[in-house]
C-alpha cells in the first residue's frame, strides 16, 4: 500500500516553481493569428500592429455649427464696420461634421452672425485662417500606428479602428486548455438528482469554476467527460488531449499524496514532472510537468488550492501565450484586527473580508481551510503572508489585494458577535434598495462582538447576553466591557431559544434537565456565546454541573452548525433557535424567549449608512421576512433601546 | 432658417442632470427574471437571494490522508507505549476527500503511523476527537443564503453555487438597449469599400463603440439601420423601439444645435424632454427625454462626447436596471506637468497620459478636442475638473481615475519631444518581448523635450537641435538648457529631412530656395522644433527671410500633420522626415540628415525598463524595420554618444 502513495518531490517557493514553469514554456504571444472584425474584437489581442488605412476626418470640417468663409473675405470687419457677406457665394452654413466648401479657410459660429435676410450675413469680427474647421487627419493620419501588438481591443478600440478604415484585425486565437476531472466519487451535477446522493460522493464543481476562470482570462476550454481513478483512462484521456491541439492540459484532483492520486504517475509515465508541490497554502499540491512540449498542470481538488494554483500558475501562462501582462488586482493597505499566526515557509492566500471602520480598513480573516469555496466567495480580498513569516500581529498594518473595488469596501457595513439567521435577511434586504451597502457579517459569539467595539473594528455588534442576576440583556455587560465608548442598543429581535432535536425525538428529550442523562450526547456552543451563558444560566437554575453533562466540551460557533451536529447525529441535542432547527427540517423545544440587539457606537451611529441600515430594520418587508422564518418576535424590532 | 435650430435649454450640471434622469426613471433591479444554469451565470445578477440546497460536505470526510480510527480507541498512545490497531477493524485507510468509515471519529495523518505490517498500524500519540475530519456543512449548511439577491456571480461563486446543490439561479435579464445611429453624411463599414468614400462621407462607428460598451456593462443591443437627417423616419424608428420592449433608446448625432440635429424635435413630438444640454465637456450637447415612461437619449455625434455621456447617464441607469452599483476606476493621484487652463462652469473631462517618473506619477494632457476618438484610446486616464475651477496649475496634485491598472503605468517609459515614426516601431518592438512595458510618446518638439527632462517629468527625451555654430546636435543645447542634470545621449537613427511635396512635383520644386517663391504656400513646425531649427538654418544660409516665406506662421506638430497639410493641398511643401512621405505616398526632396538621439538622465539610465529600451534599439530586429521605412541610417544606432 505504502508503495504506491506519492512523496512530495522536494517543494518549491512559488517563486522557483514560477520560474521553472515559465522558463520551461517561454513562448509568449505565440499563438497562431485569427482575423475579426473591428466590433468583434473586444477582449481579443492584436498579433500584429495595426496602422490607420485612412484619415479621419478625411476631409476638413467645419467643427462648430455656423458659416464657412474664406478667411481671407472678412479681414476688416469690426463692430463699427460689419461685414456683409452674401450666402451661398461668400458664405455657406455649415453644420458640425460638414464637409467645408471649396474655397473656404474658416468657420464662424452660430451665435456671431447676423442674419439680416435669407441672402445676407452680417460679421462684425474678422475669422482667421482655419478657426473652427477640424483639419483632414485631426483624428488619425493615415498609416499611423492605432495600436501596437498585444494591445488588448477596448470597446473605445473599436471607434479608432473603424475611424481609421481598419475593418479587421489580426488577433491571436484563444489559448484552448482541456480539463480532465478525476475522482471515482466524482458526480456530474447535470445528471444526477440530488435526493439521490450517497454519502462519499461529490457533486464536480471545480471543472466548471476553471472553466469560468479561463474564458475570464481570455482563453477558452473543452471539459473532458469525469474520469474516474484510473490512472489508464487519464493517460490515454492526457494523450488525447496534447495530440489534440490543446494548448494546456489541467486534470483536477488527484495531484496530492494519497494512493489514489495518479497525476504525477500519468505525467511520468508520458512525460516529465517539473515540480510536485509548492510551498503555498492553499495549492500546495500542485504538479507541473511537461508532455510532448505542452504543459500539463495537475490541479489540487480543494476548490480553494485549484483557485490559488489556477492563478498562479494557469492564467499567468494563458496571459503569456496571448502576449499580455498578468492582471493584478488593486491593493490596498488594510489592518489586521485579530493576530494571524501563519507557517514559516509557507506562503499563504489568506482571504479576508474588509470594511472601513472610522478612517481606517480593517481586516479580518475567514477560514483557512482550503477546502471551502465560501472562503473564497464571501471574500472580500486576499492577503499574501511571507513564507519568511510567522503571521501577521494584531493591528499590523499589510496590503490586501482587492477582489471588489475599493468604493464597495467603503460601503461596508461591518457586523461581528453573534449569529442569527435574520442576519441574512437583513443583508438581502439592504440589497433591494438601491443603498449600495454591503452587510458584512463575522460570527464570534456575543462577547466577540464587544470586545471588536472595544478593538473599534466593526460598526456593529450583534449581541443577547443575558445578565442573570436581572434578566436584562446586554447593557450590564456593555457597562461592565465598554466603559468609555458611548453606544446605543437597537433591537433586531426576540427569539425562541431551545433545543433543538432530531425528527421524531427519537431519545424522548423534554428540556434541559435532560441533557444530564448519561444516553444523551450534547452539542455545546463556544463560550462567549449568548446562547452558552443562557445554557449555563438554565443549568445553575436546575442545579446541573457541566461534568455532568457529555459532549459540554465539544463547541461549535453558530446555530446552523449545531443544528447540523444533531442532523447527522454527532449530538442528540444543542441549544439554539428555533429557525436553525427549521432550517435543517428537525425539532425544536423551545426554552427561552430571548432579546438579541444591535450595540452601535455613537461615532457610526449617525452615519448615512447606518440610518438605512435602521431603517431597512423598522420596515414592514423586513419585519414580514423574520417571522416568516419562525420563533421570531418583532414587537420591539427597531426600537432605540437605550 | 434660424427658426429651425434649435437652442439650448438652460443647460444642467451633470449632478443636476443626473438626479433628473434617476428621478424620472427610479427603477432598481426592476428586470425581468430569467433562469440559467449555474456554470452559465458569470457576470449575471442575482434576481432573487440564492440558499443552499444541500450541504457541502454532504458527509463527514477525511480532511488528510492516513488512517480513521475511533479517538477513544488511541487513548494512552505514546512514545514509549504505542499503540498497535487492527487495520480495517480499529483503523482504516483513508485519502483526503473520503467519506469517513462508520464508527470513527478521528484521522491520524500518513506521517504518523508505523505500519508493521498489511494488518497493523502503530502510532505514538493519541487522536482527540474529530481532529483531521472535514465535517458535514463545513463549507455550506443547507438552507445557508449562497448569494443575497443582485450579487453578481463569479467564476468562484460557481463553485459555492454547484457545491449547495443550486444548478440554476434566477437572474435577471439583460437590459435592452435600441441604438439609432443617424446622420445623412454616415455610410455603413460593412457595406462599403474605401476606395469609393467621397469627402463629406463619414464611416459610422459610434454604434459599434456604444454596442461594446453595452456589453461590457451587462446589457445588450440592437442596431437600427443608418438613418438620414429625417425626423419623420427618425420618430418612426424611436416609437418602434419604445412601442418593442426596448428598456433604453439611445439616437446617436443629431443632438446639438445644428439645424439638422432633429433629436429634440423627435422626442418633443413624443414625449418630453428632461434634459437638454449638460455643463461637462465633452459630452455637452446630450439630450435626456422620456417616451412612454422608457429613457430616450440623444448621444451627442461626437465619439468622445458620447463616450462620456454614455459614462455618465446610460451605464449608471443599466446598472440600476440590473440592480448593481454603477462601477468605479481605481483612482491614483498624479502630478500634471504643465498648467491646464479650463472653462469656468464647465466640468472636463481630461483624457491624461500617466508614468511614474521617479517617485510621482506625472500626467500629460492629450489634445481635448470631444472629435477625437484617439485622444480616449490613447489615454491612461481621465482627470475630471470641477466646474468651479479654472483649470489646473503646473505641478498641482489631483486625482486622476485610471483606465488601466496602476502597475501597467508604472511600467511606462515617458518619451517626450520631438516626434519620429520610429518610436512606433519601438513601442511596438516593445510589445513583442514580455517586457510588459509601454512607451508613451508625446510630441512638443526637441526644445519641449530638454524642458520635460528640466521639470522631472519624463524619463527620455528625443532631440534632434543643430548647433548651427559647429554643425553638432544636442550637445551644446544640453550644456546650455540643463546644466545642473547629468544626462547620458543614446543615438536613435540619423535621418533624411527634406521637402514633401505632391506626387509628380506640380510646383516643380527644388529645395529650400523654392520657399521664397510667390506662388509656394508653406506649412512650417511649431517653433522649438529640430525640424524648424533646421529650417532657419537653412535659410539663413541662402539669406531668405521668414518674412518673404508664404505660411511660415502656420504651424503643425509633426511631421505627419505636415505631410497631411501637403496631401490635402493646404500647403505646397513643408520640411519633413522621408517616413512621412512615404507614408502618405508623396514624393521628397532630402535636404539634409539629420541625427536624432535619446536624451536620457543619469538617474532613469540605470533603470531596469531604460535597459530593456537600449537593448530593443540595439536590436536587430528594430533595426531592420526602421530601415524598411526608407529615409534612415542606423550606423550609429544604440550608441551611447556621450
Amino acid at each position: 500500500m505504502t508503495s504506491t502513495r506519492n512523496i512530495y518531490l522536494k517543494m518549491k517557493t512559488l517563486e522557483q516553481a514560477r520560474d521553472i514553469l515559465f522558463k520551461a514554456f517561454p513562448g509568449f504571444g505565440t499563438l497562431d493569428t485569427e482575423m475579426v472584425t473591428a466590433d468583434q474584437a473586444v477582449g481579443r489581442v492584436l498579433a500584429e500592429p495595426v496602422f490607420a488605412k485612412i484619415s479621419s476626418p478625411g476631409f476638413h470640417s467645419a467643427a462648430m455649427d455656423g458659416i464657412a468663409v474664406k478667411a481671407e473675405a472678412t479681414y476688416g470687419a469690426c463692430e463699427t464696420s460689419p461685414k456683409k457677406l452674401i450666402l451661398n457665394k461668400d458664405a455657406f452654413y455649415v453644420n458640425t461634421g460638414h464637409v467645408l466648401p471649396q474655397g473656404t479657410d474658416a468657420v464662424i459660429m452660430m451665435e456671431h452672425i447676423n442674419i439680416q435676410d435669407e441672402n445676407i450675413a452680417e460679421i462684425e469680427a474678422p475669422a482667421f485662417p482655419w478657426q473652427y474647421i477640424r483639419k483632414m487627419g485631426e483624428d488619425i493620419v493615415a498609416t499611423e500606428l492605432l495600436f501596437p501588438r498585444n494591445h488588448m481591443i477596448s470597446p473605445y478600440c473599436t471607434g479608432a479602428l473603424i475611424g481609421g478604415g481598419v475593418f479587421s484585425v489580426p488577433v491571436r486565437k484563444k489559448p484552448e486548455v482541456m480539463l480532465i476531472p478525476t475522482g471515482s466519487e466524482l458526480l456530474d451535477w447535470k445528471k444526477i438528482n440530488i435526493e439521490n446522493m450517497k454519502p462519499g460522493q461529490v457533486l464536480e464543481s471545480n471543472s466548471y469554476v476553471l472553466g469560468n476562470m479561463i474564458e475570464a482570462c481570455g482563453g477558452k476550454y473543452a471539459r473532458h467527460g469525469l474520469m474516474p481513478d484510473n490512472p489508464e483512462k487519464i493517460i490515454k484521456a492526457v494523450e488525447d488531449a496534447v495530440n489534440n491541439d490543446f494548448d494546456i492540459v489541467l486534470t483536477v484532483g488527484g495531484s496530492s499524496a494519497g494512493s489514489e492520486d495518479y497525476t504525477k504517475e500519468v505525467i511520468k509515465s508520458l512525460g516529465e514532472i517539473l515540480v510536485h508541490g509548492v510551498t503555498i497554502m492553499p495549492g500546495k499540491p500542485v504538479i507541473i510537468g511537461m508532455v510532448k512540449g505542452k504543459p500539463v498542470i495537475g490541479m489540487p481538488g480543494y476548490p480553494v488550492s485549484m483557485i490559488v494554483a489556477f492563478e498562479q500558475f494557469v492564467m499567468p501562462l494563458i496571459c503569456r501565450l496571448l502576449g499580455r501582462p498578468e492582471p493584478e488586482r488593486e491593493k490596498v493597505l488594510v489592518d489586521v484586527t485579530r493576530k494571524i499566526p501563519s507557517k514559516l515557509g509557507i506562503e499563504e492566500f489568506l482571504r479576508v473580508k474588509l470594511g472601513k471602520v472610522g478612517n481606517r480598513i480593517t481586516a479580518s480573516s475567514l477560514p483557512r481551510g482550503a477546502g471551502s469555496i465560501t472562503t473564497i466567495t464571501d471574500a472580500d480580498g486576499i492577503i499574501r503572508i511571507p513564507a519568511n513569516s510567522e503571521g501577521i500581529k494584531e493591528n499590523e498594518t499589510v496590503t490586501a489585494e482587492l477582489f471588489k473595488p475599493l468604493n464597495a469596501v467603503h460601503n461596508t457595513i461591518v457586523i461581528v458577535g453573534s449569529h442569527d439567521n435574520t442576519l441574512d435577511i437583513l443583508a438581502d434586504q439592504l440589497k433591494i434598495e438601491n443603498s449600495g451597502i454591503t452587510l458584512c457579517s463575522s460570527h464570534v459569539g456575543s462577547m466577540g462582538g464587544l470586545m471588536a467595539i472595544k478593538r473599534g473594528v466593526c460598526h456593529v455588534a450583534g449581541s443577547h447576553l443575558l445578565d442573570t442576576e436581572n434578566g436584562s440583556y446586554n447593557i450590564s455587560y456593555i457597562k461592565r466591557f465598554l466603559p468609555d465608548i458611548k453606544v446605543k442598543i437597537v433591537n433586531l429581535v426576540f427569539r425562541d431559544q431551545g433545543l433543538i432535536i432530531p425528527k421524531g425525538n427519537p431519545k424522548n428529550i423534554h428540556g434541559i434537565e435532560d441533557l444530564a442523562r448519561k444516553d444523551i450526547k450534547f452539542i455545546n456552543r463556544q463560550s462567549g456565546a449568548g446562547t452558552r451563558i443562557l445554557l449555563d444560566y438554565q443549568l445553575n437554575k436546575l442545579n446541573i454541573s457541566p461534568e455532568m453533562i457529555q459532549g459540554y466540551g465539544h463547541e461549535e460557533f453558530t446555530h446552523m452548525s449545531v443544528a447540523v451536529a444533531v442532523l447527522n447525529r454527532t449530538a442528540d441535542t444543542g441549544l439554539g433557535i428555533c429557525a436553525a432547527a427549521r432550517a435543517l427540517n428537525l425539532e425544536f423545544i423551545p426554552v427561552v424567549t430571548e432579546q438579541y440587539d444591535l450595540i452601535i457606537p455613537e461615532e457610526h451611529f449617525e452615519s448615512k449608512n447606518i440610518k438605512i441600515l435602521i431603517n431597512t430594520i423598522k420596515s414592514m418587508d423586513f419585519q414580514t421576512r423574520v417571522k416568516a422564518l419562525g420563533g421570531y418576535h418583532t414587537e420591539r424590532t427597531g426600537e432605540i433601546i437605550i
